[in-house]
């Protein structure tokens, strides 16, 4: 399985795949500073909501040979990176508390401390990621044709996936599973890197338009849609790549059930609605620059990288404390217990 | 006024603009034969339902002096170009009759009789889309705020547009007319030609992409989706440019007017409804090439070129015989009579 991230224990350097290249080259980028992640995340070298937290996780851990006030200035530098997935923040909180009972550490003392934390996020997301498919492939038929959009694959979390999780953990449960991918214009996740993912590790996997989604259900094809999330708020509306919200629609008026996968490293119970949950703009270019020429300056563009689907569109939420059928749950209430399954 | 299509009457030739080299440049391309304005139609050289069938008139043309047997021909090539939009074959039956009337003639009687009637055909659409635009323009308010998709302009018809024509008819009665388009995936017409036609005519125009409809339309910011039509049925069912469907369903859930216009030429009433319509699948290659690299071989494509929208999901037809609101009808009926006004 292909390595989003990876901490090289000798070089004491974050390796990133860099996911832009994706699928022309596999090239990977080592990150020395703290600075270097940030920038990997902002130019989305590493992308995926989980993948972004374990990233910034690693990423004070470059600092902390400067000592504290350096992790400090990290923690704050990697904050302003992406502001719509809630896993990078939570992320950092955690490693915030790692370093509020250290500060008294050697700076080398601190590094350890900083790093076990990392790892154990890290290794607890690739387990959440098994868990939680676990639990989504018990919701699909034995034979399913499931539509996914953007990549919520092993690229894109510690390994495994979130939605291309589930499918993979239908697969080893004996499950036939096929797969059409949305493209995801503008930056095409879905053909560069969950087409290739999917492809790569065997599966069936058939690549269309954005906006053939609703013609593709219409003809009966689709058993079910799965998405990740970058944030899901207390009453369960869910932030994630813009069009989400679009296949959340079209799959209620065709009766076909839409899922999230989320580790609940994505859940942010601090927000009560979807509402308030901030949305990255990102740069007109990547919809200005076409294959030969460009879009005339005349022209405005817009382009918010996330929407957000409302829970009552939403059939479950699959996350490894188990799977929500909403509406009208309050996820707060879940929060403390280790494992539970609502429906 | 950019003109799509014009017949040169020194060179006797079809001058055709390249849509393809749009907006980077602006090319045209000069026909002389019957093979070189099929193959314009179908690497979409020249697109949009109304003036593939212009094209295809003229087309015909250019077979003239080689006497009626190879105006057959030509009528046979042309009708294997492309198979949804139902104008093009309007267009040739227009042309087989008027080759029927006049067999004893001789070639150069012939081609003047053939140039004559793909010239009226040429200037009655554009007759006809003032028409319908000053129908569909009655239908706005004041200040419109128009999601369009794909190409309905001046360059997709005989001259000002049908969707994008009404937007002009409506600027014209004094409305406020704001415009976002989508690009419009794999080829980009909404980014390539909607946006630099408006622009270039001083609308505000804002570029989206196919997947972020839902969310602008959750937003609040449109009035009415407007979107041209390659054909319309007897029912009222239509097919158009992919993505179309998508936006009607969409359109419904969020309770905006989704209305298509098109002119009486791209009406079939031989199909009793939508399932009935050819839908043209074209190559993988639209899909595969990425900006760099390609979508590996193992992944399958599917790229239909448009599909059928019902017509329970149509607020309205404008065509320049009256504004149908549906469904419930039978176009059928308003067929034979000139102007009628349905409501």
């Amino acid at each position: 399985m292909l390595k989003a991230l990876e901490w090289l224990d000798e070089e004491r350097a974050l390796r990133l795949l860099d996911q832009r290249a994706l699928p022309g080259a596999e090239l990977y980028v080592l990150c020395r500073q703290v600075e270097e992640v940030a920038q990997a995340i902002e130019n989305m070298t590493v992308r995926g909501a989980p993948a972004i937290g374990i990233a910034a996780a690693y990423g004070t851990v470059l600092a902390a040979r400067e000592g504290p006030e350096a992790v400090a200035d990290a923690l704050k530098r990697l904050a302003r990176t992406r502001p719509t997935a809630v896993n990078l923040f939570q992320a950092l909180a955690l490693m915030k508390h790692s370093l509020g009972a250290a500060r008294q550490l050697s700076p080398l003392e601190l590094e350890e401390r900083l790093l076990g934390e990392a790892r154990r996020f890290h290794e607890e997301d690739l387990k959440n990621n098994h868990r939680l498919g676990e639990f989504g492939a018990a919701l699909l038929p034995d034979r399913a044709t499931v539509l996914t959009h953007c990549n919520a694959g092993a690229i894109a979390t510690g390994g495994h996936g979130t939605a291309l999780g589930v499918l993979r953990s239908a697969r080893e449960a004996g499950k036939q599973v096929r797969v059409y991918a949305d493209e995801t214009r503008p930056l095409l996740q879905g053909a560069r890197l969950t087409a290739w993912e999917l492809a790569r590790d065997g599966f069936d996997v058939t690549l269309i338009a954005d906006s053939m989604a609703a013609a593709l259900m219409k003809s009966g094809e689709v058993d079910a849609v799965i998405v990740g999330a970058d944030r899901i708020v207390r009453n369960g509306d869910t932030a994630n790549k813009i069009g989400t919200y679009m296949l959340a629609v079209l799959a209620e008026a065709h009766q076909i059930p839409f899922y999230v996968a989320a580790p609940w490293s994505t859940v942010d119970t601090s927000l009560p609605d979807g509402s308030h949950i901030p949305i990255e703009e990102r740069s007109e270019e990547e919809l200005r620059v076409l294959f030969e020429g460009r879009v005339p300056d005349e022209v405005k563009i817009w382009n918010p990288a996330f929407d957000v689907t409302p829970a009552h569109l939403i059939s479950a939420i699959i996350t490894e404390r188990g799977v929500f059928r909403g509406p009208g749950y309050d996820l707060k209430e879940f929060e403390a217990r280790p494992f539970v399954t609502a429906s």
